[in-house]
């Protein structure tokens, strides 16, 4: 094949060109992180206290100190059924915003799942295998965490079990019918199959369920016999290494047509498309290389990074797991019930926290309306309907283009596109009907809901 | 970028290696077909009775007799917002078949619309755009070919009108949504925007239409207004021609990797999938180059090309179009409601009629149960989730490839997989319900019914 030229919408790398390790940004973080502890004791977990949930390899890969980890043979081989994924030249979106920007997107739609979280997924099913277990338990919420770990099962011969939030499964059962085309078993949450629950069910018979009552079943499920694991999609040290594999695709993909990206930007909801998209590209900018800014977009109804508290918390609603140092809007917060459900998470990743804290990457909050906005000039002008997550990105994307277009700055513009939204259409229905609906920030009731739920931060914060 | 090798699952091409013509299969069939009567007078239509409705640079395609036609850049334009599409080696699908034959497929769901349709969409709206016409009107069932000319009309700032089938339209929205994201209007058909319509709803207010009265509504908007045009997404000459960039890049990917298809196998509803894979192939086999067999898989429940009758019949049901010579089952039958929409027409493209004629291309029909649970099997080996219609090619390709296992025959076998199933979901759910119901051709009622339409053939058939 010839190289790629500068005319070209897509910027390609053949499978031999794919990466074959990912990268630990734990080990060039200018100061290192702070623990995660053990919500009894106060003292930092260590690797026996993982064990119950994980295979040792992950809770290796947790607490490396390696730069890089060599990705297994197998999990490359899965990879290849849609990685190297595809970075796009947006030149339609430039001409249809006529900027002198130009504005990349490195789109991780082409997956099995239709987004980045088979990158994790695949592996985590693997190291599982290897490990002996026979069975993966998860919660997911909207479904592309649950359609992504069936995926991985259905490649190495596990048994994939899926607690999904009683919401979700009864208004969106295309996802859950996804998880089963996969092979996937899909509970709806609370359920009758574990006491976490039945206790909810005791109480209230009608309850639609929540991501921390999903994530107490399958952890009870996991605990409670040596052959199942469980496995989560975001947030944790060894799931954003994963996902590098993104970032260090669009650095080969950028070099190719001589490029230096001057902002990067992606949506942030556990941080796991955020950090795999700009973790190697910080590594470049620490290194001297290159010097983007680097910009993390959250929902204005989730705004963990801009009004949040750096504390530490629980990663749940219920308050099981152990205590993580990150962004937090408190545990018990329940967001406005926007359409981008991936975004929807009152904390954010240790590593992505830490990094904002030392002002390493910028953020800012969209409202809904503005992103759906980006989201249909995309559709019209790319092709491709965005799912409501990375609207966030292109967002701030296009808010970009047009300061270039008043200053004339030829800014190059890297968005990450972490999804499609052939599920999520509804939601498009209800932007062009005009009955999409704004959180304000602003307003009194959600400052106090905000302010009673930072009251309920545990001890150690 | 270096060469694919035997190992790799994706055989691409770069932007600059696109073929830059489409192939006019009429040049070289080894007998002309018939041509299209009109049904007045029983005399062949002329380019002034399709004016009305077709840009005239179409209206020459139809008929032309040049052996390629350049394919204009503006379309090539667009063409690279996803093509090349990829072909890819099935390595996964073969080891679970445990098969010695090699499984390539040609995926055209990474389209905007998710199928092939967009390859004819967007020249449509293009040589409308370049007639002067402001608006395309067209009629869609489930919503693929809709879709798709929504897109194409968003590229070109052409209007898009669309009358899709009331049941459609009530049962399935994420199609409608999408159409409209795309900046496309959607009416259910039977509406009161036409005569036709309000007709229909006079004698049946709660009438769920059928694809013959949207066709009639489009048709009629369309010639009362000479700024408006109609568009067809299938069976047409020009619609198979603007197809064959498929074939055409497939022929350049396998001798990328050095195969020789023994066998290809696509779906045929319409035909445009199967004609735009199959007829470049055809070409190298007529020139003595290969010597593929060509076999197409229609629905048991469908049956046109192995149940119906060579003949001339009426396009539409409602029969307002010119006579056309081809395998139908009558204008007037109706198939039972299987899940693969887009393969449930009665009648099937002239040129494919006329090679099936000729014996150049084999045909075989499939229940849909067989169907999905090879897409099933093909979902849960190679991460994608086809949509219906193209998992009839993909059974015919498992039933091949196990005939393989059993002769030990290393066939190279190139399928057709002309979209995703991510808006067919719920058919999948029915399949794993276990409530999928297949049409039984051989019994007394099908039979009768199709004696019926038979006899309703127009008097020059």
């Amino acid at each position: 094949m010839s190289e790629a030229s500068v005319r070209d919408h897509k910027i390609l790398l053949t499978e031999d060109e794919m990466p074959t390790r990912w990268y630990n940004v734990l080990r060039d973080l200018p100061t290192p992180p702070p623990p995660v502890l053990h919500p009894g004791t106060g003292q930092p977990v260590g690797p026996e206290d993982l064990a119950p949930l994980f295979p040792m390899d992950l809770i290796a890969q947790e607490v490396s100190s390696e730069q890089y980890v060599d990705i297994p043979d197998e999990v490359l081989d899965v990879y290849r059924l849609w990685r190297p994924s595809p970075l796009y030249r947006a030149h339609r979106l430039e001409r249809a915003l006529d900027t002198p920007a130009r504005i990349y997107y490195k789109y991780e739609g082409v997956s099995p799942a239709g987004s980045h979280k088979p990158n994790t997924a695949v592996p985590q099913a693997y190291y599982n295998k290897i490990a002996g277990i026979k069975k993966l338990a998860t919660e997911t919420g909207a479904g592309q965490w649950g359609t992504a770990l069936a995926f991985a099962c259905s490649q190495f011969g596990l048994e994939c079990e899926v607690w999904q939030v009683r919401a979700s499964y009864d208004q969106k059962p295309y996802r859950r019918i996804m998880i089963e085309t996969f092979g996937g078993t899909v509970h709806p949450s609370p359920s009758d199959l574990t006491n976490a629950g039945r206790a909810i069910l005791a109480e209230h018979p009608d309850s639609t369920g929540s991501l921390g009552i999903a994530i107490s079943e399958a952890v009870e499920v996991a605990a409670g016999d040596p052959t199942t694991n469980y496995a989560l999609g975001s947030v944790l040290n060894h799931v954003l290494m994963h996902q590098t594999i993104i970032g260090e695709e669009a650095l080969l993909q950028l070099a190719k047509v001589g490029e230096q990206a001057d902002l990067l930007v992606g949506c942030t909801g556990g941080g796991s498309n955020f950090g795999g998209l700009m973790f190697p590209f910080l590594r470049e900018k620490w290194a001297g290389r290159m010097s983007p800014t680097v910009r993390a977009v959250e929902p204005a109804a989730c705004p963990s990074l801009t009004q949040g508290r750096y504390a530490y918390d629980f990663g749940d609603t219920a308050g099981m797991t152990p205590l993580i140092k990150m962004h937090t809007l408190g545990h018990d917060f329940v967001p406005d019930p926007i359409h981008a459900g991936g975004l929807r998470y009152h904390g954010m990743s240790p590593l992505i926290s830490h990094l904002y804290e030392e002002g390493e990457i910028e953020a800012v909050a969209k409202p809904q309306s503005e992103c759906f906005k980006a989201g249909v000039l995309f559709a019209r002008s790319e092709g491709i309907v965005p799912a409501p997550e990375p609207t966030h990105a292109l967002a701030a994307a296009v808010e970009e283009a047009l300061r270039c277009k008043e200053s004339g700055e030829e800014k190059v513009i890297l968005t990450a596109l972490c999804g499609h939204g052939h599920l999520d259409l509804a939601a498009y229905g209800d932007y062009l009907a005009g009955s999409i609906v704004d959180s304000d920030w602003g307003d009194a009731e959600h400052q106090a809901a905000l302010a009673a739920a930072l009251d309920k931060l545990p001890a150690f914060a």
